[in-house]
C-alpha cells in the first residue's frame, strides 16, 4: 500500500546537519520510507496524497534512558539530596509496582502521554517486579512505543524493593519467557554497580552473552558514587570496569549520564561500541554536574539523549534537547567551546535514538516510519516570514502537546490518545 | 459584594515560607481578601460559595522583565551570538510595530497568554513606537494584566528602530498624555545606557522626577557590555552609577539581570530600594551566566523574577521560576552554597512581584485578588496521597496551560480567553 505525505519535510541525516524540503512529498510503501521529493515522481501520480498542508513533518523523538515507575513522582523531590530523594521518593515509589492494578493504571497514562509528546522509541528502565514490567511492555506496545524494556536488578542498598540474588535471577528468566510483543523487547538492566552483588552481575552477564541481549545501566553520574563504586570494587581502576568484568560492557550496552566520564573511560566505551544516554535535565536537577557530550562525541562515542524521569522532570524529549542545549551553554560558559546547536540536540534527540534501534538517519529510504506531524500555527504571528529552519527551531524551544497534531511509529499513524488517565 | 472560595489554598506570604490551608475558604469583599479560613466564619454562613474542589488555590505570577515586541521572536536566534542576535532578530522584529494593526494581532495574542499562564502583573517593555505602546496596554487592560508598561528610549546604537533625541522625548510626552488606562500604567524605559545618549537620560531622569514616574532598565547583564557602558560613562565607576547620575536610580527602579552586580552595586541597589529582576532563562541562553540570587537577598535587595521574552524562550512564569531554580544549583555546583528551594522561587515569581505593585504577601487581608486555580487531576497518579506543598511543588514542575482553570486579577474572574490568535 502507498501512502504520500505532503507538507514540510525537516530531518536531520548526521550530526550538525539539517535538511528541510518545503512542501516536499514522503513516499511509503506498507510504511516503509521510499523517499522525500520536493516533487512528486510521475510513478505516484495516481496515488492519493495525505496533505499536511503547512505543517511540519519531522522525524519523532526517542528517549534512551527513562524510569516508567519514577513517573507518580515526577517534579517532586527536586529540593532533596540525592540520597533522601532516593529514600523518600525513589525507592518507596517503586515499591508500589507490586499492586500491577496501579501499574496498569500508570503505566498506560504513561505510554499515552509518549505518544502524545511524540517519543516513538524509547530504552527504559522498569522496576525489579516481573508482573509489573510485563504490564508495562503491553501498554507501551498498545499504544505504539518501540523499543526496549527492561526488569530492574537489585539484590544490593536498593531500599524495601530489593530483591534477593537467586530471586532476582529467577524473577529475570521468567521475565524473558514472557516476552512475546512485537516491537517492545527485552533489555538486561542491573540498575547500577552498588545495588547489585558481584554474583549477580556475574549472571546477568552470562544471560547477556548466551542469550545476545542488551544492557543499560549507570554510569559515573556524580562523585559519591564514584567513590562508593571503587570501595565495593577496588580491583577496577574505573567505574566501567565493573561492568566490563561481567561481561555487560560490549557494543550496544546503553550507559546514563556519564557526566564525570573521563578520555580513559570516553576512550573504552569508543572502543567497546557502548553508548553514552545524555540527561541533562536530571544533571541539572540533582546536582550531578554537566556532561562532556562535544568531547565524547569527538572521541568517537554515540550519544543520545534521555529524559530520565524522575530525576528529569519533563518527559518530552523536545524539552530534553533544549536541556542539552542549556547544559552544553553551561559547560562553555565554564570552560569554553561551542554549545549545541538546535539541530545538533535534535539529532542526538530524535536520529541518534533511532539509529540505536536499527532505524534511518532522519527520513532514510527503506526504513519504517516514525514521524510526528507539528502544527505551529498558534506561535506568535512571526515579523516576516521565517525560513523552515526558524520554525523547526522555534518548534523544538516551544512545542507543547496540543501542537503535535499526528503520531507516526514503526510506519503506521497512531490513534490520537485521549489525554490523562 | 460577598464571594467565598473553597479549595485547598496555597500561599508564600515570606521568602521560604509555604502555607496550606486544605480545603480551606478564601473570603472577598468586592474582590478584596477579608482572610483565608480553615473553617468558614459563622457570619458567612449564608453566602454562596464557590467550591473548586480538590484544585489548588495560589496566588498569580508577576513578571517584571519581559519585552512584548520581541513576543514574534520567542525560541529563535537562540544558536547565535548576542551581537547577531540583536542584529538579527531583535532590532528588526521591534521595528515592524510601526504597523498599528501588526501590533494590534500580535499584542492581543500576548496578553491572552499571559492571563492563559496566570501571569496577571506586568512590568514591561515595548518598543521605541508610541502608538503600538497604547495599544499593547489596552490589549493587555482588556485581557485583566495589571501593571507597567514602558515605551521604549533609545537614541544610540540601537538599530533600524532607533529614534533622535528630541523625538524620543516627544513621543514619550504623547505617549504619557494618552496613557489613560485603570490597571495599565506608564514606567520611563531607557533601554539601557548604551542606547541612550547623555541627554536623553538627562530628560528621562527630569520626567521621571516632575511626574513621580517609575523606571526600569536593564543592568550588568554581560561582561561586554559592562566594558562598553565604562567606556561610555568613564566618570562613572560602576554601571549603575550611569543611571544614577541622571535620576533614574530611585525607590522602586527595576533593574533587569544583575549578573555581575558585585557587592558595591548590590550595596548601591539596597541602599536605593532598587529592584533587581532575575531571568534565568534568558541568561542562560544569552551564556550570559548567573546570577547572584541569594547574594542580593541577603544584602536586603528586593528580587523579583522576569520572563524576558525573548532572550528568555518561555512566557511562563512556573518556568521562569524552575529556572531560577535550576540556575541556582548551577551557581551551587560552581561555588557552593544553597540552591532556591520550589516555595522561594515561587515567592520570587509571585510575592514578590504582587508586592512591588503595593498588592500583599501572599493572600493579605485587604488587598485584591490575583489567583489561578490549578486543576492537577490529570497530572500522574501518585504512588501514595500526597500533602499540599507536595502538590504544590509538582504544579510548579508540571503546570501547562490546561491546568490553570480559572485566573483572578484585581479581585475578579477573568473569562478563560479562547488560546491563539
Amino acid at each position: 500500500m502507498t501512502t504520500i505525505l505532503r507538507g514540510n519535510i525537516i530531518h536531520a541525516p548526521a550530526f550538525g546537519t539539517l535538511e528541510t524540503i518545503p512542501r516536499g512529498y514522503l513516499v511509503l510503501e506498507d510504511g516503509i520510507i521510499q523517499g522525500v521529493f520536493p516533487d512528486l515522481p510521475e510513478r505516484y501520480g495516481g496515488c492519493p496524497v495525505e496533505d499536511c498542508g503547512q505543517a511540519l513533518i519531522m522525524p519523532s523523538f526517542a528517549d534512551l534512558h527513562l524510569h516508567a515507575p519514577q513517573y507518580p513522582m515526577l517534579g517532586m523531590g527536586m529540593d532533596l539530596p540525592l540520597l533522601d530523594w532516593l529514600d523518600t521518593y525513589t525507592f518507596r515509589t517503586e515499591a508500589r509496582f507490586e499492586d500491577t492494578d496501579y501499574a496498569r493504571r500508570v503505566y498506560r497514562q504513561l505510554a499515552r502521554e509518549l505518544i502524545a509528546w511524540g517519543t516513538t522509541r524509547v530504552a527504559m528502565f522498569s522496576s525489579r517486579h516481573t508482573d509489573a514490567t510485563l504490564i508495562l511492555m503491553e501498554e507501551l506496545e498498545n499504544a505504539g512505543v518501540t523499543g526496549y524494556v527492561g526488569k530492574v536488578n537489585m539484590d544490593r542498598s536498593s531500599g524495601p524493593a530489593q530483591e534477593g540474588t537467586e530471586e532476582s535471577v529467577r524473577e529475570t528468566l521468567r521475565w524473558l519467557e514472557n516476552c512475546h510483543f512485537a516491537h517492545i523487547k527485552p533489555i538486561l538492566t542491573p540498575r547500577f554497580t552498588p545495588s547489585c552483588s558481584d554474583g549477580l552481575l556475574e549472571a546477568l552477564g552470562k544471560l547477556a552473552a548466551e542469550r545476545n541481549l542488551p544492557v543499560q545501566s549507570h554510569l559515573s553520574e556524580n562523585t559519591g558514587e564514584i567513590t562508593w563504586v571503587r570501595e565495593l570494587h577496588p580491583d577496577c581502576g574505573q567505574y566501567w570496569e565493573t561492568y566490563d568484568k561481567y561481561g555487560l560492557w560490549k557494543p550496544g550496552t546503553l550507559m546514563a549520564h556519564c557526566v564525570y566520564s573521563d578520555r580513559r573511560e570516553q576512550e573504552a566505551m569508543a572502543g567497546s561500541g557502548v553508548w553514552a544516554v545524555h540527561c541533562a535535565a536530571s544533571n541539572l536537577n540533582l546536582c550531578s554536574g554537566t556532561a562532556p557530550v562535544r568531547e565524547l562525541i569527538a572521541r568517537g562515542v554515540h550519544v543520545a539523549l534521555g529524559s530520565d524521569i524522575a530525576g528529569g522532570d519533563q518527559l518530552a524529549m523536545s524539552r530534553a534537547a533544549v536541556m542539552a542545549i542549556r547544559a552544553s551553554k553551561i559547560r562553555r560558559m565554564e570552560a569554553g567551546g561551542d554549545f549545541l546547536t538546535v539541530p545538533e540536540a535534535y539529532y542526538l534527540g530524535s536520529t541518534a535514538g533511532h539509529l540505536y534501534f536499527g532505524g534511518g538517519a532522519g527520513f532514510e529510504i527503506g526504513h519504517k516510519l516514525h514521524a510526528i506531524v507539528v502544527d505551529d500555527s498558534s506561535l506568535p504571528e512571526p515579523a516576516r516570514e521565517l525560513t523552515l529552519a526558524e520554525r523547526f527551531e522555534r518548534s523544538i524551544y516551544l512545542m507543547e502537546k496540543e501542537h503535535i497534531r499526528a503520531v507516526y511509529s514503526e510506519g503506521r499513524l497512531l490513534p490520537r490518545p485521549a489525554d490523562g488517565r
